[in-house]
């Protein structure tokens, strides 16, 4: 199974200052490659916090992508919490090092070394055209929290994750979630393979229910579909897609 | 210490079909109430998956706040999985009972009865021209995933939760993290009970760092700020907010 999970760093997200960009973005990404999202954890700027989700993030999925908290400065501890997740060191990357050298030359201070940190064993990824190298150990990649720069990194990635697509129908319903509850537990009991959710609207929305059949065959999705609205009058199914 | 954690159920968000607005809605109202939001863990519609992170909410966090589950339907099961994390059964609420009898009358079917099931000892609160009651078990307030319910049902008891509020100072820099980070270390090390963040930008904004002081004194973090301030040309302090 292809399976991802995602660990937010960030202490401006939990106060507000800002809201979470990235999370939104790779769950899209990730569905659009055909994996599935098992998780995201928002987590402050601290070491032990973030070496928990790590944890239960490589327990639980095969991908794991964290977000933030790289930089040269002391809110910047995500290359440390990484490490220490798999128990390294942190060390230099010597070709980011050489890189900061010649940009920098002797205004190469301690922080902006920080830049070339890395946990021990992992990659520095340079791709043509991009100043910045996409960071990563074993299954965990590490992105930087600004939105464009995490997209921009992930973006030179992505087609190594994707795998089989995950197809979606999508039922609308004049019916509310009472009356469409036995037929949906009918359902889920006969398509087990098909992720089967019912989302329900209190708004001057045209439909009251929609509900959405999610899976790996195209074929299956489409039954289980057709088996829900075969159960209801015809009348109630104001429209799918 | 007054601290929050909020635990999202939703399939929907994980696979990308929606984007969260309860987590942002609720770490901005926590935010203004005075209450430091600790983490943020977004979960598939699974009871095993919920408890777990229920638990490990509750034991970082003096409030912790559910989004999503709640209803008549099969992936509705935040009710199951709160009872379960505090060893309780599920019950139903007479006074929710009653009135959704008044209601349905003889079409009151099984699944619409779920629509009272709450954990035993909880709590359902109605007020005065809402239709729906706040759910709660000790600290474990249980709200709607629909964002209009959410806040609906959070504006009712927000009050509660308001403690000495959180100072916020911030300083825009014209230069970068890597000539700021050891006045930074030094501000960090002199003001350890002032939370200081450092945001780069690397787009056209008139800045290339923000630095941001939050504290429950507000001496402290306008001291922590000057103290900054001061460390640095004053040429390359473009503001202060």
């Amino acid at each position: 199974m292809s399976t991802a999970a995602i660990v937010v760093i960030g202490n401006e997200i939990l106060s507000a200052k800002v809201v979470d960009e990235n999370g939104p973005f790779l769950a899209r990404e990730l569905r659009a490659l055909g994996v599935e999202l098992r998780r995201i954890e928002t987590v402050p700027d601290e070491v032990p916090l973030i070496v928990d989700a790590l944890r239960r993030c490589l327990a639980s999925a095969r991908w794991v992508f964290t977000s933030g908290g790289i930089g040269p400065t002391h809110d910047d501890v995500t290359i440390r919490a990484v490490a220490e997740a798999f128990g390294r060191q942190v060390v230099h990357d010597q070709r980011t090092l050489e890189l900061l050298r010649k940009s920098y030359g002797a205004a190469l201070n301690p922080a902006r070394m920080r830049l070339a940190e890395i946990p021990e064993g992992g990659r520095a990824e340079f791709h043509e055209g991009h100043l910045f190298p996409v960071l990563s150990l074993e299954n965990v990649t590490i992105l930087p929290g600004v939105p464009s720069l995490l997209r921009e990194g992930f973006t030179r990635i992505r087609e190594r994750f994707r795998v089989a697509p995950i197809f979606s129908r999508a039922l609308y319903f004049s019916l509310g979630e009472g009356s469409l509850a036995e037929h949906l537990d009918a359902t889920v009991a006969r398509y087990p393979a098909v992720a089967i959710g019912s989302y329900p609207r209190f708004d001057a929305a045209d439909h009251r229910v929609k509900v959405t059949f999610d899976g790996r065959s195209q074929a299956e999705v489409q039954e289980a579909a057709n088996f829900l609205r075969a159960r209801v009058p015809a009348a109630a199914v104001i429209r799918e897609e």
